[in-house]
């Protein structure tokens, strides 16, 4: 069991009740620093603390191989002879779909289904849309909620339809879960008018407008009586 | 609780066990017929045994939106106007990285991850692999065993070198894990002399090799006495 545990924004309050008594718990997060000064620091940490002898968990939430820093943190491990075991777990797309009733890929809607990073849209960066634009494939941007405009403005530009749709989902199978949907036309308005917080998913792709045709069945459904208990 | 369990191939065991008392299990996999009339036989099911007042289980592996039948399952319920609630689960591709100690992706070697199904890859389907020969990302092939060759030999067609690193990682987590790596060059005939069971993921990237640099490095590690307790 775990002596130290380096622990980030995302990972969930709760499970720092489940370490054992005693346990010393840090927080890395955001607020920690610069990013790329923090990450360094983790990583000597991460060695550091394990050379003198304890076991730490570095903890995040989501999979900690989707979009976070373990390669960088294995390869300080690595270069430190320190071995280390990976828990995998829910990424925050299969637990935002699942929380908004819909599937991430469908055989009639989607067969491939890509994450991107928002980072590959920032300023100056030039995120290839014509390959993002595909009508057969479900696109999860992660940490995208300040580029909407930029994604549906390139994925349009790119040939998907203005009526494309499109789902934004913050804090995803939290009690604060907010969504919108919308389409790659009328998004950017609509987000503009219901300002969600971060983090925020962004899911493009048919399978979004499988969903809504379902939650409204589903809805009928509950109207009808047959809520679930 | 559930009073039904209807479960899959994948759907480890021990998940079995933890059902109530006195639930009914229904094997609804591989063996049961074939694919489309399972399918709709399982759609069926599921609507009928709700309205007959069971609580009924859809038990798959992995995540059940990613490549399953989710979607239709779904669309059957919301036709049927039952409700229902989907409890995510860890992908195979999260899963099976985690157990080779590797991340899906990395700021160095790939910003983006794309899961792709081998029925893009049958016999007369015509996968894009223009578009799937990126060296900024990370591929991952579910259900594709039967395809290593199609796989290697279109990527390399599309642009990408034949030393292009590749893991195959079959039965990932479990007890009789099993994988091979190598390049989409040697892939073909390396797995011809060590055939591999299904299921079977293959993960095509950069993230492969650097999880080879920090394989090797663990190894020295373990020699060195740092192994786990």
């Amino acid at each position: 069991e775990a002596d130290l545990v380096l622990y980030d924004a995302l990972a969930h309050p709760e499970l720092l009740d489940l370490c054992k008594p005693g346990a010393e718990k840090v927080f890395v997060g955001k607020r920690a620093g610069k990013p790329s000064e923090r990450q360094a620091r983790i990583n000597a940490r991460l060695v550091d603390e394990a050379k003198a002898g304890r076991t730490v968990v570095r903890l995040k939430g989501g999979d900690p191989g989707v979009f976070g820093r373990m390669g960088e943190e294995l390869a300080a491990l690595a270069e430190g002879a320190i071995p280390a075991e990976i828990v995998p777990g829910i990424t925050a797309a299969s637990g935002a779909a699942a929380a908004m009733g819909m599937a991430l890929t469908d055989r009639a809607h989607a067969q491939q289904l890509r994450f991107v990073t928002a980072q590959l849209c920032r300023e100056g960066g030039a995120p290839d849309w014509a390959s993002l634009a595909r009508t057969d494939e479900t696109l999860v941007f992660y940490m995208g909620l300040a580029k909407v405009e930029a994604i549906c403005h390139g994925l349009r530009e790119a040939g998907l339809p203005d009526d494309w749709s499109i789902m934004l989902i913050s804090n995803a199978s939290l009690a604060d879960q907010q969504s919108l949907l919308g389409t790659l036309g009328d998004m950017p308005e609509k987000l503009a008018e219901n300002p969600l917080p971060s983090p925020c998913l962004i899911v493009v792709g048919g399978v979004v407008r499988m969903a809504e045709v379902t939650r409204w069945q589903e809805e009928v459904a509950e109207q009808a009586g047959g809520a679930l208990p």
